[in-house]
């Protein structure tokens, strides 16, 4: 299945996808969660219940091309990424002279769960800097509340996979390092276009990945690439913490990203960026300049 | 007001303190909310309902000894910590020969939001290290949704505060730069005991901070060391990001931790770990050993 989270007006309505037409899952029978919070929650009884509601239903649901599409998972508890997990990203960043860690180690790191964006809202160039990049990801979300998980168990805890860009501010990510900060500017998590789910999604690990920056193609990598896999890096951050429904996890990014050219090419104002996903679909969000306000709800 | 989250199985009641007792924030008139979650998303107009709930209340509630106290902000969507806010802990980092970033940014660092633990909740020396270690920490908890504070404005963000122990597994800190997992492995964010309000707390940055193992004092500060102070925080990361009632800022520790001694003074199981900020009270944790067992649910 293809889950999506769409908005109507401040409400945030799980959708099941037929084709080109989005089905609300609550309407599909009575008892079905209308939140991706709630069917995670669910498990995988929840996930059943909606495929068969999908399989029985008759309905006509609304246009997929007219509607405002959300964040898949608008509310996660956790949105970690993991770097150097591509050796051409790992092998580009050592041309430019920046230290690369100690690789025997994953190394992961937060993106705060407020930079979350739909897959084609606007991305902000903050006022702050010039050193916007993009970063195609292949990412995973975690169906089940888990703990140590067994690489050979890893697969039963993913409910899907959607395409991520791990929106970076490279001056503010090299401040310190913990790069937190970097990662994590408003508006740069942008997600989607749907969740597919695992059972749709053969061998998350053979997919092709890539990038566009106005047309141009800047990155084209394989998910087939990953330095730790999705079952080892399941296993590896689930020995230290509890892993629960909705967490996401971007599985890092292949080589071509802006800050690896010579100069390197920032992302501007007005440009589009598009990542694409072998059978996950495709976001695309334009940069716009942040106009920096001091806002107190 | 001191405001507590305790626990009857499965529920986490909002509650207030009378003295020694907990009345039901729920109980004090019709409409008030239920947990800590929807008083600080309520801002302060919720907050100054509860005020004038109690202040009309006349029934007796349940005793502060007898209930079994949660975190006081269970399920924030931001738990973050700052490293190297106090000189003396500094100067103990760098004894110890461990590299100094360039303090003249903010070093942030997430620990995840599944590492809350109460404020009397056992704490676990995990299987995988020996080198366990406590930071008694000041805890700001955010009360409103804001982007871009001057810092002449930090204080009208403020909900309240509270004790943190920053517990921290010093080898898996160190595994790689960013410092997230060896920050966050689970019951490593003992917080407590209640969330004292901002109005209650004249200068958050002049208080007694301590912490003990096993009743010997380890940690003796004040918050008055503050390299970066509480509203140079709130300016700096609300540039880069919204921060959003009940996100938790852990504030930076005093020298004195397990790391800094020579031989290293890890926590083992069976010792106790106190920490205490004045006027906030105090937590208290025991640690037990890790069981590691594979948990799918």
């Amino acid at each position: 299945m293809r889950l999506v989270t769409y908005r109507e007006g401040a409400r945030r309505i799980l959708g099941v996808l037929r084709e080109d037409r989005i089905l609300p899952v609550a309407g599909l029978s009575p008892g079905l969660p209308d939140s991706m919070e709630a069917l995670l929650n669910g498990g995988p009884a929840a996930m059943a219940a909606v495929a068969a509601g999908l399989e029985r239903h008759r309905g006509d649901g609304i246009a997929l091309e007219s509607a405002d599409l959300a964040p898949p998972v608008p509310r996660p508890r956790k949105f970690l990424g993991i770097g150097f997990n591509y050796s051409s990203h790992v092998e580009e960043v050592r041309r430019k002279g920046i230290p690369i860690p100690d690789l025997s180690n994953q190394v992961w790191f937060n993106k705060q769960v407020s930079c979350l964006a739909g897959p084609y809202d606007p991305i902000e160039l903050p006022a702050s800097s010039e050193q916007l990049d993009y970063e195609a990801e292949l990412g995973v979300v975690i169906g089940r509340r888990c703990r140590h998980v067994p690489p050979e168990q890893a697969h039963t805890v993913i409910a899907g996979y959607m395409v991520c860009n791990d929106v970076s501010v490279r001056d503010w990510q090299l401040k310190a390092p913990t790069a937190i900060l970097g990662k994590s500017f408003d508006t740069h998590g942008p997600t989607g276009p749907w969740l597919t789910t695992a059972d749709a999604v053969p061998d998350p690990q053979a997919l092709s990945i890539r990038s566009w920056v106005d047309g141009e193609l800047r990155q084209d990598g394989n998910t087939g690439e990953l330095i730790n896999g999705i079952a080892a890096m399941i296993a590896y951050i689930s020995a230290v913490f509890t892993l629960e429904p909705g967490d996401i996890l971007s599985t890092g990014s292949p080589c071509g990203v802006g800050a690896a050219f010579n100069p390197p090419r920032w992302l501007r104002a007005g440009q589009r960026v598009r990542v694409e996903i072998e059978g996950l679909g495709h976001i695309e969000n334009r940069v716009v300049p942040e106009v920096p306000a001091t806002r107190i709800d």
